[in-house]
């Protein structure tokens, strides 16, 4: 199978990549000096690394081990070994491993491998596929034994997960006397790919690719496994309908993307996975239909998705409300992943436009400049006073208007710490053109260097940049000896007037762009330098016209950065200000504002209060008075007092 | 105690007052035709008549009598004594009479009467009064019956509340040995005081004066009484804080209106029925601080409030949001209530603006054209679609959008048939002058007659208008000879132009203006006629700029009437459409349209789709397109096929 794959690009790896740039070197400094240490204290505090020791009994006092818990501990231990790939670090190693020798302890002699369902309720193994998890948490186990392996060369937890994918082998497949389940949590799936990946074993390409071929197949496993249980298959927390679970028909019959966000994005980073690695061109129809249907029609300007906190779900075409958007930080790095995946088969630069718009604005919104605190919904829109008096909206689930420390269900913060740790592998591909001549691709501009073999030898891209501050980039290449090939750089979606120049001279960007890549096709030496321009103007942005939360408003963005209001700069009551079409939008880096942003002013009106007293409705016109607002990166919102928020603005003319 | 009640104006009584004009002639003859038998239809079919016989027993099959079920159909009886009183009918009298004794046998011999406590848990009678609706159901009874009595003449129902009220009497009171007990559901308090005034029994009117006084004091009954049966008091469906049941500190010290907004307004008028009749001042700075809570901050330009549909409450100070409204069309009638007994005590046309605003807008949308189905929450804004894809917003609750025929829970439809059947009790109310000369207020303008009685001997007053579709009246004055007394013409806050001319001479309105009403003041003399001038431009309304929903929008009014599109008139995406400031707005009477309505026309913009194909976001200015808008009375809408509807309209300069 391994012989027919589709032509792909390759991402370079992690460990290939340094990143040094003004933006993100300190904030993957935070991640690894304090995200990833206060993702463990509290994995550590909550019992969630303890709960591998088995030593929970059925009418204990602790709460039992959640049927969750398993994944939390897989994504920290995931993001500390991508940290220890960039960064090793004694102290970090000793409990990686250590947590590893707990995980390796708790397998079981058949080599299954789940606590929950080792000491809570062993008899349930594998009997509720739909609710439980079960599988998700093996997938985040292998993710993890992956980056394990890969960062240090420690087999210990991939032979554990090779075991543990050796005995899910023998229990799931197509085969008489196996069950034909899928989890209704995808995750396994491209889990199982990346496990294919680091190990060769085709065995678990192939089941990969059973779980994505069974999904949503007649008859159906759930009900079968709901009768099973003596259930009524109907009866479901998520009211019976398996689009939720991206299960109610097979996955090349899907259209629309629906039900839980994270899910439905991991599923399509599945398929995407196993189409690259087993040459299945009939997934891609799909894939192409559901990444239009999530990104043309159910994501927020932010790159958040799955617009319902009810159920953590996508809801219709165009339902994207402000306040009470969910748009879990999960969802949007799961987005990140599906993305990159599309971006490796296709080479166009459409989907680096989201993965980038996701990276920048509705990933990054997740997590405090400090590190140490965490949104699970980010919305676009929020008044502290609505969030205090409204539970029914905001209270009983995790919208908030401020970010945690820790969650109950605690996914968030270590998805974080994972995409963070990871950023390296998302900056540069290599691949082939039709003439079998070398390309390389840089897809996310950041000061760093990329280092990879092309056919002839070693190279070495250098980006100095200030992006996102600012659009120039200048790269420099440096081939170990002169060598032709394409190096295809990037060209964003939003950048209308991008210029390029190689040694100095101008390049025409125009005739050499496709599918959102310059190709720059030369001999390169040693030394050359590309200069690439990428103007920043900042943009109105507006929003499909059905959108009807976004109506007569407008988002600013600069270059990939979506910008809010916040009380602490532009007062209160910020949904009422208007903004004028001929407003002059003054962009300007504020060193000493959170922790240095470009930062956007402009002259807004907004409605005096004097006029009002004792009257609720009054015929217009009202009053406006005068009001210079600045506008802040959306990612950067909430670190300072607590305020209003907005990011989409009244537009006048 | 009578003696000592506060000056207050009295309302004429409905069976004084005739109403024959186009507007709600019609109306009322639907509600006697369709809404009230077809009340009694559902009463009869759910089985809540029947219950009355008192022979459900434990263990049946059927389900036990709710324990509101009680109050609709004393609530439908109300408004069957209502149009008896004005259109006597053999049939409905008939019903009546059936129903009235078949609750007469439900009595038991201590006097007590509630269908629930009799046969589901007599064990339970007054030991739940924070949750049951016990003494609620009682207050219905009672208003049913002061409203049997008067219509008719008949004792029976009366006498039957009278034992009532008087075992009642016997269960609380301050005195020792008495529950010190108040309903969570407040509504015997105004009921007690109307059998007060049928009866003249002082009793009841202390015992109302008790229930207003004890309410919300310490030690907390609610408490005691949740202690009592073995409860933890803070364990209670609304989340344990007695502002949802108006009981979280004594009534006068209450600042703002709080939780569940009928139950509040029936608080309120029951205070003032107290005050009014117990002379008791120490409760207008209350009425006065919770009225300017509830209607300057808190209610809907439709009249509608208690925004949230969870718990039906009011929430904080200018959350009104339009797609998600509650605005429950009982609340809109209680409103109504709360108005007119605040109008009695004042005088001020300030109540009588809120009346007008609830009954035209936020009451009588509650009820369709046919009279057959009604709407319990009244939204602002609907998306139909939205409503069939969000169950967690629209789905649970009763947002919908189209009408119903009943409800499980179904207060609003017998409550809008007692509304509509006693409306001729709204239109106009005696009073003295501080010298003791005679005044006649007319707070309503409608069609028909009024006749009451002055010092000197009777008058008729005789309204000519097609008021709401234009602002001229004619009224004229027949007094059975030449009398000197004030006539109080209610000059509406949105009249700002109005004129008047007696016997065809123009009168100075300003001079003669004071909290909204008109005082003429001469010796009338028979077939005197006074033309009053209320012209009605289309105004552009606006919320307070607190208002998040409101912002950048404004509603049309014309004379009392707020208007809304509907997709019918507008075509969709009605969020979408920008109606320019200097637009004009063409209002015109349209006799096919609706029943007959003044529709208002104009030119919008509405953003085109072209352009938009394949994307969601693009940087502005996009293409709009001209769209001419109808807007049609809000009460009108869902009268059609289903679609979009829309009160606050985008505006543009």
């Amino acid at each position: 199978m391994s012989q027919n794959t589709l032509p792909h690009l390759v991402p370079v790896p992690l460990t290939r990549v340094a990143i040094d740039g003004p933006f993100w070197a300190p904030r993957l400094a935070v991640n690894r000096a304090v995200t990833i240490p206060e993702n463990y204290a509290k994995c550590q505090a909550t019992g969630r690394i303890d709960a591998f020791r088995l030593d929970w009994r059925p009418g204990s006092a602790e709460e039992p081990p959640h049927h969750f818990w398993d994944s939390d501990v897989a994504k920290w231990l995931e993001a500390a070994a991508y940290s220890l790939a960039t960064h090793p670090d004694a102290e970090t190693e000793a409990q990686v491993d250590a947590v590893v020798d707990l995980i390796a302890a708790a397998q079981q002699p058949d080599g299954y491998l789940n606590v929950h369902f080792t000491v809570v309720e062993p008899q349930n193994r594998f009997r509720n596929l739909r609710d439980m998890h079960e599988l998700y948490c093996a997938g985040h186990l292998m993710e993890a034994a992956v980056a394990h392996y890969q960062a240090t060369g420690k087999r210990k937890l991939l032979d554990v997960m090779c075991r543990y994918a050796d005995y899910i082998d023998t229990v799931f497949g197509p085969e008489p006397g196996k069950k034909r389940g899928y989890c209704g949590h995808e995750e396994i799936e491209l889990a199982l790919v990346k496990l294919y990946r680091a190990t060769g074993e085709e065995r678990y390409l192939h089941l990969a690719k059973f779980f994505v071929d069974e999904r949503g197949r007649q008859p159906h496993y759930y009900d079968i496994e709901a009768r099973a249980r003596g259930e009524d298959p109907t009866k479901t927390f998520f009211g019976g309908d398996y689009a939720y679970l991206q299960a109610h028909v097979p996955v090349r019959e899907q259209t629309d993307i629906t039900g839980h966000s994270v899910r439905a994005m991991y599923l399509c980073s599945g398929m995407a996975d196993v189409a690259m690695e087993t040459g299945d061109v009939t997934l891609l129809p799909a894939l192409e239909r559901l990444w239009r249907s999530a990104t043309e029609r159910r994501m927020y300007v932010t790159g958040g998705i799955g617009s319902s906190a009810y159920l953590e779900r996508f809801t219709f075409d165009y339902d994207l409300p402000n306040d009470i958007a969910y748009a879990e930080t999960c969802a949007a790095i799961a987005l990140v992943f599906f993305a990159h995946r599309m971006l490796q088969i296709t080479g166009d630069g459409a989907y680096a436009d989201v993965m980038e718009r996701a990276l920048y604005n509705g990933v990054i919104s997740g997590v405090s400049l400090a590190g140490d605190t965490f949104f699970y919904a980010n919305p676009l829109e929020v008044d502290p006073i609505a969030h205090a008096n409204r539970p029914d909206l905001f209270g009983k689930n995790t919208i908030l208007p401020r970010r945690e420390p820790w969650f109950s269900c605690s996914c968030c913060p270590p998805n974080l710490a994972r995409m963070l740790a990871s950023l390296g592998q998302y900056v540069a591909s290599t691949g082939l053109d039709p003439a079998q001549r070398s390309q390389v691709f840089i897809h996310l501009y950041m000061g760093g260097r990329v280092e990879l073999e092309l056919a002839d030898g070693g190279l070495v891209l250098t980006q100095e940049t200030r992006y996102p501050w600012d659009g120039d980039v200048r790269i420099t290449v440096q081939p170990d000896a002169p060598a032709r090939f394409t190096l295809a750089l990037r060209i964003p979606g939003w950048a209308t007037a991008s210029r390029s120049r190689v040694n100095g001279r101008e390049v025409d960007l125009k005739g050499i762009t496709q599918k959102g890549y310059a190709h720059i096709d030369r001999v390169w030496r040693p030394g050359d330098a590309v200069d690439l321009s990428l103007p920043m103007p900042v943009e109105r942005i507006e929003a499909h016209p059905a959108v009807r939360a976004d109506s007569g408003r407008v988002a600013l963005q600069r270059g990939p950065l979506v910008y809010c209001l916040e009380e602490a700069d532009s007062g209160p009551r910020l949904g009422d200000i208007a903004l004028p079409m001929d407003a002059t939008l003054r962009a300007e880096f504020d060193p000493s504002l959170l922790g240095g942003v470009v930062a956007i002013s402009a002259e807004a009106q907004r409605r005096a209060l004097e006029g009002w007293d004792g009257l609720l409705y009054q015929p217009r016109p009202t009053q406006t008075e005068r009001v210079t607002i600045k506008a802040v990166p959306y990612f950067a919102w909430a670190n300072r007092v607590p305020g209003e928020m907005l990011v989409w603005i009244r537009s006048v003319s």
